[in-house]
């Protein structure tokens, strides 16, 4: 099977799911700057969600780049990956309509949470397929980022209920952690070619 | 004519089939989570059209891998096959809507028959100008699984007007079905790479 | 300037265009099956328009299949193309949603009329840049088919307003003329490969 | 990191940002010519947006085209670029929406201008990576088309309050500035190849 397909299509997918987001930012009503106020949290969630569309593209293309031959279980733990992403948009919009309402912010870690998961189980399963010394599983190494993010994500589900402060402040972090570039992995690759 | 280009038109229009019907998801009005649960029944519907669009990703791509040469007759067979499955979106839409009414039922098990006859018609077409010999026309051999398919949604479409569950189980035996992977194909794929 | 990337960035334009108008088909309402009645007239415009989208992207890859060089008129005809025909969803929606009125088959027409001035414009600026001797000069020779469609597209929108029939008949026509393959256009690219 | 990927990925973005404004021209809901009318603003708005973003498309390309290597600061200048883009079918269906009210027409400025600075810290950023002898560098000298650019957005976003013609003006002259191919950079790549 073809790597170059799979790459495609899921770049086509990660495409249309980080630009349809915008559809929900409707076009207001008004025509006064005070008619734009509704739209700030569902601007500020539209960010959010863009970098973390934009993290998984970054990541998946990694976790590709080192792999020889797609098997039909990587073409559908990929699948599944593109499926939980492809919720965001939909949590990205009850987010917004109801400026970070609680449960909104529950759904919201919970579309990440297991997005995290299926993200994890693409990359065990690539991993597997390509052997313990091949340049992923190198590069990957003991999983310090992805345990963490996966705690912030639990947390930030629990508190909702307690402030949905805590819970936007445990999504942004898990963001900036992985917007700051893991120079590990680089290197490897880096070394590798 | 150019392979290359149909496989990334046909990957383009199903990512963004795969993709939009994520948008029948409605955003929920209200922000409770019991405001969530008019989206079961189109997320479970979700669940299932996504499953056939990848499985349809899945085999067209392999349709297309033993192909050498696009005439204009597997051009229309492939646009043919396309405009079948970009009507799942509004079925998936109209039964996640309706929970799965009898109705609902009946129409997708209709696109799916009508899509699974276009992804014969284009099979037929190419192994016609593959030849007999070809690898794709030894891969496939005798189709017990595409009529065992027929028939089930034959059965689903038939008997959705006295029970949605049948017809339901019928579509999720197909999709199931399709998701083992078909070692007879890969094998042959295998043996000639 | 790269053809790769202006043929990607074509397809992906032509593969949105064909299933967004999909959306026009909205989920009826009720759940009877006389509910999918007023989808009629949408559903036929949608196969009308997927036969002409289809048309132009196999047309589209013939005329830049024999291009050795992008230059910026090519580039800005060929985004000229792409505006009209990004404009085909809205007319068939309107086509679709007032049953074929009078008004909506004029307008219809006159996108692909535009449609059709503008491939002819980018068909002209390719020979243009490729030179009289080029393999696409040759392949087209004398446009009879071309004159022949935009005579009959003028026919169908003055036609509209004495009656819808003549031209949708029209419209229909045309997209026969273009679906069945041009022996002659093949032939010549063939002898070249 | 695989320059392909990128520019596959911003393609897909672009090309799905320029698409679904289209969706911003509703279906009008009656069907005499009379109910297109509400449309001329929208059309309108929609062909300026489509000519920026094909300006954008066209300019990315070359930026890309001079680049050997990707790392992570050019990955994410990128989706900075795209964030901004995005939002442009919501500005430009806002301008459309109220027929060009000077809010909309303020915003819609402020858009171009964020996008413009993206555009710009894309450019260094690569420049940076590239080296200042590199081809890109060479090509782009001094930015007096973008400085020039970045005025009269400011120009139109100031002069919104006063007079929404103004404003229009400003962003139609810089669409036109981009239109008129840049015989400088054309050349000095054209010396390369």
């Amino acid at each position: 099977m073809n790597k170059t397909r799979l790459e495609a299509f899921s770049d086509g997918v990660l495409a249309i799911i980080i630009t349809i987001m915008v559809l929900e930012i409707k076009v207001p009503h008004g025509h006064e700057f005070a008619d734009l106020k509704p739209l700030i949290p569902k601007f500020l969630s539209y960010i959010l969600s863009f970098i973390y569309v934009g993290i998984y593209w970054n990541n998946h293309h990694y976790l590709l780049h080192g792999l020889s031959k797609v098997n039909g279980k990587i073409l559908w733990a990929n699948m599944h990956l593109l499926f939980w992403l492809s919720l965001i948009p939909v949590a990205t919009g009850w987010m917004g309509e109801h400026n970070f309402a609680k449960t909104a912010m529950a759904l919201y870690g919970a579309i990440l949470l297991l997005s995290a998961i299926a993200y994890f189980i693409l990359e065990r399963i690539i991993i597997m397929a390509e052997g313990k010394n091949s340049v992923l599983a190198k590069a990957i190494g003991y999983e310090i980022k992805g345990i963490f993010s996966a705690v912030l994500y639990i947390l930030g589900i629990a508190f909702s209920f307690y402030s949905e402060w805590i819970s936007g402040a445990a999504y942004f972090i898990v963001a900036l952690l992985w917007l700051i570039p893991d120079k590990r992995i680089e290197k490897v690759f880096a070394s590798k070619n």
